[in-house]
């Protein structure tokens, strides 16, 4: 095999693994190596360990292939439980804390073949409190984003080929933009939760990054979320558009609502039909109507943390519990974002997908904050499945991306026409970064 | 301290264990005493470690006093993690399965000093497939109910104070219907589901069990779901109560209905108002809905055990996998769900509390079956806080129970009234049941 295999992409990845052109110990060789030069910088991972990594694909190498998930490389996000890694949720009460059995998720993908290289950096607990120590590996003075903080730095960077995290608010889709690769949110509910840290049981949802739409349709297929598949497929020259503005496009930065305009300019050149979708009125609300639910659902979350290891929980998570969200506040806000649901599909009944804004904008040149959940929120707590997709540059040369949103449920669909969309915008993958080490000193 | 502390429903032996009239260990050794005498013909429990709750007990007596759960004993459903004994969940794949570390709620009861006597027995992962072994304590012939079938029975002969369940069609309040006990399924969402089993999430919810209205506020307020307590309290006297008899109605045993119909007489006599509620005429499809969500939601939580796991694996959860639920259908169920809730709320406007149907009838002659949850169902689906009370005997002598329901979030209000309505009943405190171990041969 030429070249080094931590430049494919998952899909291509998998096809040389089935091919035999690469072998799981080649290919997690490459990330480890990567993660040798550059996680030292980066600082994705908050436990790697090498020997374990290498026996597992020695032992992938000589087992049946069971499916496109054999030999592949994943990170795991330091919230969801690994039986032979620490899972630390980046809290000082879970210093080596190691689980006896994987969250189902990490079942499913080890039972598949994957050869975990790693947990990932995370924000506390997936929710508040401390941030990551990830950095971004397009310019280390730059947030990578988060809660997924260290999975899209790791995918970003070619130290993994794939990478599980989750979403409460933008936690998935924000850094899959701010890092410049693609990254995916299916349905609310259609993935196990079970082994990953409960937060706001009705937003939380397990999502995964890649370097190609294909890479995102690689796992989805795998966990076997992507039943009701369309079929035909329709003709991505066809295809009808609704672009959602959304009531916040104003807060958005320049480059990120051209980002927004430049993809549509794109698609209607390459005869999509695009079609200005416009929230309801009361759509103006959810973004707030989210973070109630967030918060609210945050109190039952942290108890057990407040009442067993009060002096090593954040102040974020005893706010949780000691400066409550009224649950009337609560309990209509949860009616709200459900009413909110059926609404929102019917306004988009006969599009294929929605694009919208990707994230506020380009990733915020700090590592004191992971940036703006604004442009994630509604879709979040909408339940859809999303898209996140690289799509131009910033003022600061860092990654801008755009996001394709659709109906609950059809997760594959979207996947679908986010490949058609990928390659009209001209992003249908992307390679690895190579940090610039210097500047980071 | 004279008798049997095991007599003593959850509230007494808190007040005896804060006045010092009794210890956690003399607690702790009466309900094992009934363990090692009973429990070999109920066979609640699925694990119980005499030597470590002794432990347990006697360090607690050394300890502050931090709550009302000091030194009370608790039993766990066997569904939810315990880091010092065995989680097996009915499950061929569990067998001897040792967490890591204890589910939120359990974590929140033993920071607050509960003495856990050991794991119930439960429906294979607290959703179909194989039954506990549990027989009904006040007859061996009959079923406890489930699918929390050790935790009921464990608290209905005395075997632990207070007990642990969870319920995602009727799995905690059927059970308590069917054992002559007081049953608690608070407000969905409101207790952390962490560590315990995720079966149907927008349904799952952790409930107990106790032998008065007292234990099951005791719970309910060390765990804080009880901050919006109406204050002051409405005179028990002057409450307006909504008699649901529910579109089931007819397919209720005679002995419900009886029992539901008699509590109304009582409460009406003891000047209570008494509105009926008819349900709107969409609800008649509540059931059909929740049954829909609940095999839905399924697919998700199985689909590790079938990968990992699949010859282990109950016909009843690959059935979930491989004859699952169209998404469409899904998707229609939550959002009628959802719809479903304020809409009940909205019609019980003005009322203290709804009274209902407690189970179809008495515990089914049967250790085959653990009969049917259709009268929980639907609350469970609103995501009501629902009691069940004790109230009335079945032609075979068995308890026969009515159910309490209250807005969502309205968990303190609801005990309250609850007290008050079992005082009216006439049984605000059940003791523990002697089986007769003679028949059981």
């Amino acid at each position: 095999m030429p070249g080094d295999p931590a430049v494919m992409c998952a899909a291509e990845a998998a096809a040389a693994l089935q091919a035999r052109r690469i072998s799981a110990e080649e290919l997690a060789s490459a990330n480890l190596a990567r993660i040798a030069r550059i996680d030292p910088h980066v600082k994705a991972f908050s436990f790697v360990d090498p020997g374990m990594v290498i026996r597992r694909a020695r032992e992938i190498d000589k087992t049946p292939r069971r499916g496109s998930l054999h030999g592949l490389t994943v990170a795991v996000k330091d919230v969801i439980d690994t039986y032979d890694m620490p899972t630390q949720q980046n809290s000082p009460i879970y210093i080596g804390h190691q689980p006896s059995k994987d969250a189902a998720v990490v079942a499913c993908c080890r039972a598949l073949g994957a050869v975990f290289v790693g947990k990932t950096d995370t924000v506390e607990f997936a929710a508040g409190g401390r941030l990551a120590a990830t950095r971004n590996p397009h310019d280390l003075r730059h947030t990578p984003g988060g809660t997924s903080s260290g999975s899209a730095a790791a995918v970003a960077s070619g130290m993994a080929a794939l990478a599980l995290g989750t979403q409460t608010g933008g936690s998935t889709l924000r850094p899959a933009s701010f890092c410049g690769i693609f990254g995916f949110k299916p349905t609310h509910g259609v993935v196990s939760q079970e082994g990953s840290k409960l937060y706001s049981t009705s937003l939380d949802t397990i999502g995964w990054f890649g370097r190609s739409v294909a890479d995102l349709s690689l796992l989805a297929e795998e966990l076997r979320i992507t039943r009701q598949r369309r079929s035909p497929r329709s003709d991505p020259r066809r295809m009808r558009i609704g672009l959602c503005r959304t009531p916040w496009f104003s807060k958005a930065q320049p480059e990120a609502q051209r980002a927004l305009e430049d993809a549509v300019t794109r698609l209607a050149r390459a005869s999509a039909e695009i079609e200005e979708l416009n929230l309801p009125d009361e759509f103006d609300r959810m973004v707030e109507v989210a973070r109630t639910i967030m918060l609210g659902e945050g109190r039952a979350a942290f108890l057990s943390e407040y009442l067993v290891n009060n002096r090593l929980l954040h102040q974020d998570f005893k706010d949780r519990i000691e400066k409550a969200i009224e649950d009337d506040s609560l309990r209509e806000a949860k009616d709200f974002a459900a009413a909110a649901r059926p609404s929102f599909e019917r306004a988009m009944t006969g599009l294929d997908c929605v694009i919208t804004i990707g994230a506020v904008g380009e990733a915020p040149r700090s590592l004191d904050t992971t940036g703006d959940a604004l442009f994630q929120r509604v879709w979040t707590a909408l339940h859809v499945p999303c898209v996140a997709l690289p799509a131009s540059r910033g003022p600061n040369q860092m990654p801008v991306g755009v996001q394709l949103v659709a109906p609950r449920y059809k997760d594959a669909d979207l996947l679908d026409v986010a490949a058609a969309v990928a390659e009209i915008i001209g992003i249908t993958k992307v390679s690895p970064v190579e940090p610039n080490l210097v500047c980071s000193r």
